[in-house]
């Protein structure tokens, strides 16, 4: 075991501070990371604040993370020290079940152990996320990255990037297809990157109209007002797919109804309320309202692959760690464009 | 123009009457049929009591029509008098648009033409249906029957059936995939027949007990009683696909929650209340839902050839039309075993 620096929630009240936290040692598949970079994603609040109810204190949010190999096990092939490593939102699955199997370890029967908040499938503890010096995972769940891009852009490709790309992927998105893009945050930017690279013809569909030119300048050919009445109406029956990142409370009948035939809806942000969804709105255009959950070890090392070789990145402020908790305050107004990453030297 | 009897609702709060109506003189391109059997479907019911609001009185309801040929147009190839021939939900659509030109006429852009209480698109007056002695109809939109099923049992099939068959073929259900049927009516039952001829192992879904009798003799394999809370948890992530044809307000949650990864429910009834679904819920394992409209006309006549070459028919109870009144508070009660059909000979 090894004392590592880390900061954590230690109740949904209190600020996140600093923590010591014991690192395993090494077993024979093992890779230890020394993290340079680590995204703030919005679930980190929500878990830090027990906003999904399920938090077990102290929490070291974190699941954006880049870094450099420092140690590996004896039976490690895949990575040897001083290589580039990332490690995304799990650490663990069952391995023997069929998702697991076809590389769908996020939807894993037995439960996949998520990068922090979720318990060592061996009954060793609890597992501690990125806001922290090092980390310690099987080699199947560590990722290989460029040395071309910036690894504090890379990171928040470790869950804004692949919660993107998976359903753009899965929902064979490409050449010519019409695609809306809801929100435009640290999903939404990635969603609107990715999809225009595919080469869909991207709308942003927002209510907030500065975003405007951001959206553009990110790539998108057009951009909708959701508050124009009218000019919604003209989109209905419009969209092949639309990608939905939004997390607060929304009406997803306004875009449902954006949808053409055989349109599909996939939400990857979840309110705290239910979609309230007329039967009507799905039957009369044959339309399909969908979720999507991260993506498998395979898809996210595909997706760290095809970003490289394209040059696609995460638009992101870098902070000092101790600047944590104004960061999530200013995450809850919008204020980021579009990812925090804290650089772990501050640490 | 000739005169014909008929059955309308000519209020929303009277009974379904006699009453005559005219048929048009028949265009180059037009089949005149002889009704002999219109099923009833509860689609009647719901016009005929405006509870959609948007009934145009007086209304004559019935798309569930077979019949035979009496006279046809100058350019009539595809039928001639004598034949067998049927008319199902849909009697013109605009014939220009991408959903009509790839045989999607149900979503026609420009407003498909129901069998009744619809606009006729060369504004000569609202479509009138299957409650009377004849219609008249463009070939292009009247189906082809075999001689060799009982044509009463056959009239169900083209609303309860195609209705079931489309979504059946359009998601792929095909041999070895774990199916649910949820609801064990008009719908339901011909869902649960066409769901085993395709090979699925077919689970009927049902909150009433003494349907499992029933369930099993039209093939389904295994029977679930919804209110049984430890039977349900036992089959979450279970289902491959589940075909939702409840029209009653209920919970899509507890199916929802049945279905493995990638699974996809799909509703073809339509509740007076929305759906309630947490996001959660369709993420955590990729599932979709989705509805689904009728069929297309090639699709229609797909299914009944399919239907005839595999022997399979609606299970009816064939009534006189003067107790259409008393069918629909049967049908409200769930008091028919699975379709009322009227014998239009009682006209």
């Amino acid at each position: 075991m090894s004392t590592v620096k880390a900061y954590a929630a230690k109740s949904a009240t209190t600020p996140i501070e600093p923590f010591n936290i014991e690192r395993r040692e090494l077993k024979p598949h093992d890779v230890q990371l020394e993290i340079l970079y680590c995204g703030v994603c919005h679930s980190d609040l929500h878990t830090a604040r027990n906003e999904w109810g399920n938090t077990m204190y102290p929490v070291v949010p974190g699941h954006e993370i880049v870094g450099r190999v420092i140690k590996v096990g004896n039976h490690v092939k895949k990575y040897k020290a001083g290589d580039l490593a990332a490690i995304g939102c799990l650490v663990d699955s069952c391995r023997e079940c069929d998702n697991c199997k076809e590389g769908l370890e996020q939807y894993c029967s037995n439960g996949m152990v998520g990068t922090y908040n979720a318990h060592e499938r061996d009954g060793s503890g609890i597992t501690y996320g990125g806001y922290s010096k090092q980390i310690v995972a099987h080699e199947d769940f560590v990722l290989k990255i460029s040395d071309k891009l910036p690894l504090e852009n890379v990171a928040p490709l470790l869950c804004a990037g692949i919660t993107t790309y998976s359903p753009l992927r899965h929902w064979k998105v490409s050449k010519g297809d019409k695609v809306g893009i809801l929100g435009l945050g640290g999903l939404g930017h990635m969603g609107v990157k990715l999809a225009v690279s595919f080469g869909a013809e991207v709308t942003m569909l927002s209510h907030t109209p500065s975003k405007e030119a951001d959206a553009k300048r990110l790539g998108a050919h057009k951009f909708l007002l959701t508050t124009d009445k009218e000019k919604v109406k003209s989109m209905h029956n419009y969209f092949d797919f639309i990608l939905d990142t939004v997390s607060a409370p929304h009406d997803y009948n306004i875009y449902l109804n954006m949808l053409k035939t055989n349109g599909v809806m996939v939400c990857v942000g979840a309110p705290s309320e239910p979609a309230h969804i007329p039967a009507f709105n799905l039957i009369m255009q044959r339309r399909s309202f969908a979720g999507s959950l991260i993506g498998g070890i395979a898809e996210t090392q595909e997706m760290l692959d095809y970003c490289a070789a394209h040059n696609i990145t995460s638009d992101v402020e870098v902070i000092n760690i101790k600047d944590i908790n104004e960061s999530y305050e200013r995450m809850l107004k919008g204020d980021v464009r579009y990812r925090f990453v804290i650089d772990m030297a501050t640490l």
